[in-house]
């Protein structure tokens, strides 16, 4: 089945915003076995959207839409959608009490215009929108399927997966089989790499679809198999896991919805065990990353961004001739803020990051992008160094991947042969 | 004038590959002050390619096309775009020149297949490639431009600058007058509010064309003007700009690339002003958020990450008994922590956050996206509290946000006459 995307929104037609919801609309069509029959935005103007859709429904047996659904005067996708078929436009009560208690909820103030984000064609069901205000709908028409979501991506995230895929699935049942999909998310290899390792797999003997996406700073494998029964699309699926992982194991943290962190505070957490942070390059990130997981607090003791060397003396215990012997920027730095701070917090074990995110600030010993890395559990501290060749941002943010992967492999017990 | 964009590429359409190729190209066509009629996508396919041509030219007065100008099989760009104008197709002998130069420079093996990077269409004038192997052309076929790039970003950087948008001016001269953009960028209100308190200025009179962008946690308020002289399309833009302080002063927190980190940074560093964070429910993120402007060094002192309330206790000096009585999450605490982490690190200004991020933890008296934010001078110390109404993620975003308007408020004066 072909399915075509038409993404709506003067902020994409004037480039001030790139349009992602296009790309992953797409793989989650991909990993269903369709096909995207062709991607397209237009402005918020009536005659550009009634002239795509009409375009696109010409390529593709349904069409999926985002944007233009908010309260604002040039939110004009549902009108402009009702006209292009004919239809009238009517309030949908269900959709505008789900609004009202959000404002309700948010103690928002509420002005009439917002009644306009319930406007739904004649004849379409709605979508319900799990994360935002404006549902979404489908249409049938003519055999296809006209499905409307809003353009905020964390709403299409949710609204497509759980939403329009279901939708499509129905509709065109006999196009797809059991689709069964598993992602693989790896960290510390390259896209490159990943491809070389993998170059001899023969996936296609398997009947199993291999994508990679680089998702910096992770890279994402996707295994998708189509099978009759949804029992052969798992056993396809696994059976190319397994060509995967005896070939990529040390990289792989995690699967499907999974988080670096969230699996990290996951065993911290099942385990029993308190941590500490000691951050001087990551800045802050790592902490941040760790208390995104709900209930992070039940490990996170604290953490210190010791951005100044006398934070790291007074607080963190580093000793003023190492600071000065070895620089901040050391093996030996990083030991005593992970042992330091592990310390202060009286916590099971202490992390720490000491390196140079740049631009500015590195040499030709420690160029921009070294960073050490320690981790203390009271008996052992364990110590590795990098270097990254990213911009500031993106060292800090492989910075804070290499120390949850430390953190990762430790509690796996992966360190235990190492030094 | 209005400009069609058409990305060609398989990797494109299976989501593979996100299209930031066109997010770069309308941005340039908007900067001429052009209009982007729509963007799309196709497969490398000949039919998709030549029922996209077709549609967009009949969209727009010229477009611009990306991809499928390699070597392989299936880049097949230049033989669908001749074939669509029935034309033939000549090796053209400068451009062969250059790709054999660049093999042998780079010490690459000659395949035949490579002489296909020569290929263009009958009547195209060829569009030199500074950075990589395969040229483009431009084609004018009904008065309407066609200019074809290769879809690698770097050299679609500089062939769409270098090459296309001055072969575009030459064409359209009448069409392209002086256009000058301002991005305002706003925080602490809504879009739906922004809207509402702009209703009434009549920004066509002033010849301006305005528009609201969300991009959490900020409004992002775009007024481009477009005249016949440099110096007239910024007095309009100015106007406008004017008019748009006038109301919503208070919110303005930068411009253009500016952003709300990299202002607050500017001045400490300006002021020569000492910085400690105490953060709990942010977790590290205003940190991360300060120590992404290079040279952060120069003012933050160190963050402590307050996530138990031992850390809030014996490291910041939060008293047991005001833990006791009136929470962690309270005014007195947060007042508490920005004044002990301020002492801590011996700094000119202590800040700090205390709140629930989501999504349990809330209570009737205190709801989740509950937040006390306090700032200390040594003076005096201001707090504030906010309720957000997001996820945990949009949460802690909307709470550093909140805490760096307040120190960014604090440095320009304006909590003088406030409490």
């Amino acid at each position: 089945m072909k399915v075509g995307i038409l993404t709506i929104g003067n902020e994409l037609i004037s480039g001030k915003t790139p349009d992602t919801n296009s790309s992953f609309i797409a793989r989650q069509l991909h990993a269903q076995g369709w096909q995207t029959s062709v991607i397209m935005s237009v402005p918020d103007d009536e005659d550009a959207i009634k002239t795509g859709l009409n375009h696109i429904m010409s390529l593709s047996g349904a069409v999926v839409v985002t944007g233009g659904l908010g309260p604002t005067a040039d939110d004009i996708t549902t009108s402009a959608t009702a006209r292009a078929f004919g239809l009238g436009i009517y309030t949908d009560q269900a959709a505008l009490k789900h609004i009202r208690d959000r404002f309700e909820k948010f103690h928002l103030k509420w002005t009439a215009n917002n009644e306009k984000q319930a406007h739904v064609p004649e004849g379409a069901e709605t979508i319900k929108n799990p994360v935002g205000m404006a549902w979404g709908y489908s249409l049938k028409r003519d055999g296809k399927i006209i499905a409307v979501v809003p353009g905020v991506p964390s709403e299409v995230k949710r609204m497509v997966t759980e939403g329009i895929i279901p939708i499509l699935r129905k509709e065109f049942k006999d196009a797809a089989g059991h689709v069964e999909s598993r992602t693989i998310k790896l960290s510390g290899i390259t896209e490159a790499n990943v491809d070389q390792v993998l170059a001899d797999v023969d996936f296609g003997s398997l009947g199993v679809n291999i994508g990679f996406y680089p998702n910096f700073p992770e890279i994402q494998i996707v295994l998708t198999a189509i099978a009759s029964t949804e029992k052969d699309a798992r056993k396809r699926t696994t059976a190319a896991h397994e060509r995967v992982s005896e070939r990529l194991k040390q990289y792989i943290f995690a699967y499907d919805q999974d988080t670096l962190e969230g699996i990290v505070a996951g065993v911290l957490t099942d385990k029993n065990l308190t941590l500490a942070v000691a951050e001087s390059c990551t800045g802050g990130l790592i902490t941040d990353r760790l208390t995104d997981v709900p209930g992070s607090s039940a490990f996170l003791e604290r953490g210190v961004i010791a951005y100044s060397n006398n934070c790291k003396a007074d607080l963190l215990g580093v000793p003023q001739d190492v600071l000065r012997e070895f620089g901040a920027v050391s093996e030996k730095t990083a030991i005593f803020m992970a042992e330091g701070v592990r310390k202060l917090g009286k916590c099971n074990l202490g992390l720490s990051t000491t390196g140079i995110a740049g631009p500015a600030g590195g040499t030709a010993e420690k160029p921009v992008g070294t960073v050490f890395i320690a981790l203390a559990d009271g008996t052992r501290t364990f110590c590795r160094n990098y270097t990254f060749r990213w911009d500031r941002r993106r060292n800090k943010t492989m910075m804070s991947q290499a120390a949850l992967m430390l953190l990762k492999r430790y509690l796996a017990g992966e360190l235990e042969h190492e030094r």
